[in-house]
């Protein structure tokens, strides 16, 4: 057996246990903790399971699923960029390309080609998978600032045209889960825990 | 649309939120805290996409991904088990089959059944892709053990014949695998991570 390709892939599964390690600032629902982006792939992939019948164009979801599980991996180095700090922003296609070079080339050729492609398909959103993958990317930290009376929107100011701005991949793939979102805004302005007014 | 349905999803979603704060015994490799279940099911998911190849049956890994995913949902009542905690042992199938009928529960009646027979077939271990997950999850705590200078073994007196029983699915599914981790164990030992002494 070629303990060489073993040891690169088991040498990959250990670096990347550094995602545990990236904070984001999404809070836990129980508003304990911040969440790492571990956490937040594992439970992307687990909503991709059960909302893709959702999803308004064809998908396959197994590959939804594998494109969450690795979406994140090149915050191990380039650091977790908060959607709402434009400035951040600028300068992490950079950092994140970078990133993704050294981490995907740990492992043997063809899984590193593998990873990469999915990794930048998930980065284009142009396949309907990576605007799926996207659109989950988008609701599931609504949803914990919803279930934290406003969580990070409050913590850093974030107003609702800001929010509808950073969900639009959600009206792009699915009817569905759009007016769902609609619904929560609605009520999250409604509650408090977001602000209409522009900053 | 059906609101009740995506309701029951997303309630099931938010619930599994606190799968993040069931403690496991292992340590993150840098040794700075024990990791969570949720960490843990995301690592399990991208080594069943890297490791299939050497699995000695034929596998649907978009199933074994499935499965490890879900396998520690019923922890959120049930709590994480130490593995070499015999007596804790005892009463798990219990505690685990009640949190499977509540959390599962939570679902709509077909995405409950199927959640609930995915849990299942992990649990049963009969069949291929079970018992490749099982393996899986039974060499990632192994390789956090070997990185962190014997991690868990030596914080709780672990010997070399326990890990070899714990790890027999290993073998059960993947000769290389087995090879590997055979070969990490025996380094273990010598390092003096892990002792041969019989408790």
């Amino acid at each position: 057996m070629n303990f060489e390709r073993l040891k690169k892939q088991i040498n990959f599964i250990l670096e990347i246990d550094k995602l545990k390690k990236i904070s984001r600032r999404t809070l836990l629902t129980d508003e304990s903790r911040t969440e790492n982006d571990a956490e937040h792939s594992w439970h992307l992939a687990v909503m991709a399971l059960l909302l893709s019948e959702y999803c308004d164009e064809e998908i396959d979801v197994s590959r939804v699923v594998k494109m969450v599980l690795i979406h994140d991996i090149v915050e191990i180095d380039a650091g977790d960029t908060f959607c709402y700090d434009y400035k951040a922003g600028e300068d992490k296609e950079e950092r994140e390309q970078k990133a993704a070079d050294r981490l995907f080339g740990l492992l043997p050729d063809d899984q590193s080609v593998e990873f990469r492609q999915l990794w930048e398909e998930f980065e284009e959103r142009i396949t309907p998978e990576s605007r799926f993958a996207a659109a989950l990317d988008r609701l599931q930290p609504l949803l914990h600032n919803y279930m934290t009376q406003g969580g990070t929107w409050r913590m850093y100011d974030i107003t609702m045209d800001m929010v509808m701005k950073r969900a639009q991949p959600i009206e792009e793939i699915s009817a569905d889960l759009w007016d769902y979102t609609k619904k929560i805004l609605e009520q999250s302005v409604e509650k408090g825990y977001l602000s209409q007014k522009k900053r």
